[in-house]
């Protein structure tokens, strides 16, 4: 920690910070410059981090040294650790795709994309039970019943399978079902949530919040772990910005980032990212490039009838044609 | 609903779109323009509002006419209608300020600061027992000790309490103890707990999330009142942007908008809103001239030795004179 | 300067470092970290403010402990120093109201706005003759007949002119017809612009860009200063976030936060900052009771044939009705 | 264009719309909704695109049809065209790499660059001589000595250059060293800069503005066409949000979209797009997978030395390892 004094500190207020460090079993190491005091904090930095030392009068700012995340960290592992979905390793060479319909309709349907999706080269499903809607009249998801789909669709191709949790109290249930967790980007920062999912014996993909940062995403899947769930993916799915031509803006600078900073595996959705199905297809080729070990991508064999999402859900054919070309630039890279 | 057809639209792609309307009940009207084709849908818009339009091939784009939230609508009451915390009723004339510490550290510390404060002038006591902190390794609030703590000096000083929810399963036990319930940013968009205390005997102030438009948070309050819980109050507390000099940017547009749009009173946090506690009297300031009917202050009587925030809580002395100051600002635009 | 090492520092590389500081003719100062290694930098910070000291193996991080800009900052004067136009000085007690149309249209227009808000108590004239517009299909304004009628509605009403200039080699003939220059958001960072009206004789008020975080509005000043006009005003008129209700999300907080880091008066635009003619009064409002020197208003007296930002332009009895509301809400801050 | 109205429109206020739009040469047609009236405009949307309807009472929102770029759409061509940067043809199935440092700083530097950079494989040389800095007290490039040098590099590898215009009166003396312009994120609603080069024989790169929408871009885009000069391309440089690890945030979706809205190719600038030298080459690749028909790239043989941007220039190793990967992509996806 560095501690930076305004130009009109007195001689009085650094001795107060000094004394303030000392509290905390620390030590102060002073230089001064021509207008300002820079006051270096010795000892370990978690310690203080959480203290108001800005509020101590003459002090004009607090820089952290260190970072504010440890079990995420690259340096924790010191590689990437794979995470496994089912009997699916996400993080090792291979680029996975999960996929499947933003949410789950019926029996039929659910089961009929799997097999489509599997058929192309998907080796997870991915589908909705509990749906965050920002209308309260829109369709909510079909709940348990939606799950028991998952199942049902499951067990004919073989998928493991991805959904969302939406609430505390849906663990149990979805921990009977399903084989991953999926963290939405609007429950990015339920802390309540994250220490919960913390506790499951089920991997969790934690995607990026509209308004996070990277460091926050950093920090909430420090939550999970933190609760002993060492079995997290990262999830870039687009931030919100002033651009309406999209809906959100894809964000792929931090795939790179992700996987320098942290050992975890990085799956990115472009179907959110872009938001329009026309041109999904060159984000999710894009994402592959720029070193995602996995895509998360909406399929429905009708999209003009899906129940939500259906502007941006690929085609059959669309979906189909896009594994073949993702598979030659995973090639191109060195990935399969 | 307006449908908007792309330039190569075919003959047949706008009969399957007419289809499509007439299956949902509803009828089109063609306007044939130099370049695309415009369908207006008549008959009532909730019907389709869901259905994804945009999926059908020749669709450029679906405009709504109506607006999508409904009971919190101006138009729903054709008034602002006050919400009583305890007995304070906010929406009237009278501005109302919250204040108290971030949160509750001991018995001491709130029962000495919420003397502070209604000495001052506030009617309202807020601290936080449950605390959404970034990062796990933070101070996460005392629980159900901090609320009757907080029950506690509501006893000794009458000002009622509002407190922060953030998980589903902590309703029983803060109704026991508070008298309003706060909804913090980063969960405006947690949907089962808006639903939650949507089913509350206790109002609900709802903070705006990060990256919240305008509308999102009336789409978030939708689900509160249509649970059945009518005594929503809407908190502008500053919305994610590029800008770093300040923790937020304080959004006052939002406040005519929120008092235009619904019926529900608007608070302002300006101390969130700006995060610099220098600069939170200019700001509050300039919510009570914006329109607020209450504000939101932190105030801790230590803030170098706070466990949150202490870097924007105000003193003592600086919230008893910025009372005075928004009393006279209050008169000048003929409120109390 | 601090320079923040990585983890995996070398001795060779921190040996490479202190050197290159020593060539800049500065002193390092070395703390060594659990992890990483502090330098603290000796000496003048303009030195080394422009060199890639971060593309030197093994730093992580490059952190200014002194401000970058030095002649807008409040220090260098002391006091904030009132800007003339014409004889109407900016920045003392009293609130200034610069009003007029956003085009000049016509001889008749313009006379006739100056004449209704010079009435309603409005002491500058603002009024558009080269316009930045969106389109190329745009009206651009009507260039230097535009100015001459300006300099007519000076005659008639002894308002002094306010109005933009977009390109270098406008000055010449703007210096002749007005009496301040106008640096609209899209030039607040047309570096040769700047350079340019940083040698004229008027005074300049700068707009904040889109985009332009505090600090870059700043050091936009610093360049108009560092060419000798010292008469600069800055001007806060929205800045572009995801939220779409508005046109623009203004950014009060950087009212109190100009006023402390600069001597410069502080103007605001809340016509483009909220852009919807309904909700401009509240924020006029909220914008003196932040802080502001002067307000900047469109006024129309027919908006809906207005050749630009009709939209937002207030009709004369609203602009009337808001300067009384002004006026009280000033004196109640203590201004007049 | 489509008017929708305000619920509490009156009989007179409809007449009154109606009135304006006859005034205008143009139709309206009238739908009559449950709570609101949609009056839709037939005839050339232009003449009325400027008017501010949205000022006439009644009137809620104003919603075009139309695209409001007309020379630079995809449909006034039917095809991408290619532009020629000296011999070079940016736009054709070949991904062409424009390399250079961030700034010319001596004859030896830029030659050398110039030398290592075509050895590696890219075809255009870039190099700034007038620079946009934010500091006034940073270096602001060399000026026409620095066009001398790129021209005498130019003679040295046949490699043709792009360099940056920042002001209307730099046109003549860099039209007589360079072989295309660069309009630069900050300038890129210069509209007085945009016309200028609009007039000039060479082609002209613009870049995408730090808060620019998509349409925005076509826009400034559609300044330059419209006064002639067809030879335009469109750069993604990243924009401003609220992330602050890296510099700013590279919108690879505006890489699919720029191609389907417009005929201009383009190029990308992962350089800037991130900031962070490390993560440049997993953008560059991310960009050609995207679709870029060039990439822009800062090259440095000394970055710690280098006068601006040396923390994001690419070592020579670095920059020919990356061409080599990139060559890969390209293939894969089916360009050279």
């Amino acid at each position: 920690m560095i501690i930076i004094t305004k130009p009109d500190v007195s001689e009085e207020q650094i001795q107060h910070i000094i004394e303030r460090i000392g509290e905390y079993g620390l030590k102060a190491e002073i230089s001064r410059g021509i207008h300002r005091v820079v006051i270096g904090v010795i000892g370990p930095e978690e310690v203080i981090r959480e203290k108001p030392l800005g509020a101590i009068p003459g002090v004009e700012s607090v820089n952290p040294v260190e970072k504010t995340y440890k079990l995420v960290s690259y340096e924790f592992r010191g590689m990437c650790q794979p995470v496994k979905i089912g009997n699916v390793p996400v993080g090792e060479n291979k680029v996975h795709i999960m996929a499947g319909p933003c949410s789950v309709e019926s029996q039929d349907q659910i089961t009929s994309i799997a097999k489509i999706v599997k058929t192309a080269g998907a080796t997870i499903l991915r589908g909705g039970a509990y749906k965050p809607r920002t209308s309260p009249y829109s369709f909510q998801g079909l709940g348990e019943d939606g799950l028991k789909m998952l199942a049902e669709a499951r067990e004919e191709t073989g998928l493991p399978v991805i959904t969302e949790i939406m609430d505390t109290r849906q663990l149990e249930v979805i921990e009977k079902y399903a084989d991953c967790l999926q963290i939405g980007a609007r429950n990015m920062q339920n802390f309540s949530l994250l220490k919960e999912v913390g506790r499951s014996r089920l991997p969790v993909m934690l995607k990026r919040g509209m308004s996070a940062t990277i460091k926050d995403v950093l920090m909430s899947a420090e939550y999970i772990l933190s609760e002993g769930n060492f079995n997290v993916m990262l999830c870039e799915r687009g931030i919100r910005t002033f651009e309406t031509y999209t809906r959100n803006t894809l964000d792929l600078n931090a795939v790179p980032i992700f996987k320098k900073e942290t050992h975890l595996p990085v799956v990115v959705d472009p179907t959110h990212g872009v938001g329009l199905r026309e041109h999904v297809a060159a984000m999710a080729i894009a994402s592959v490039a720029a070193g995602a070990d996995a895509l998360m991508l909406e399929v429905h064999n009708c999209p003009e009838l899906a129940k939500s999402d259906g502007e941006q859900a690929l085609l059959p054919d669309e979906f189909t044609d896009l594994l073949q070309r993702i598979r030659t630039v995973a090639q191109a890279i060195g990935r399969q």
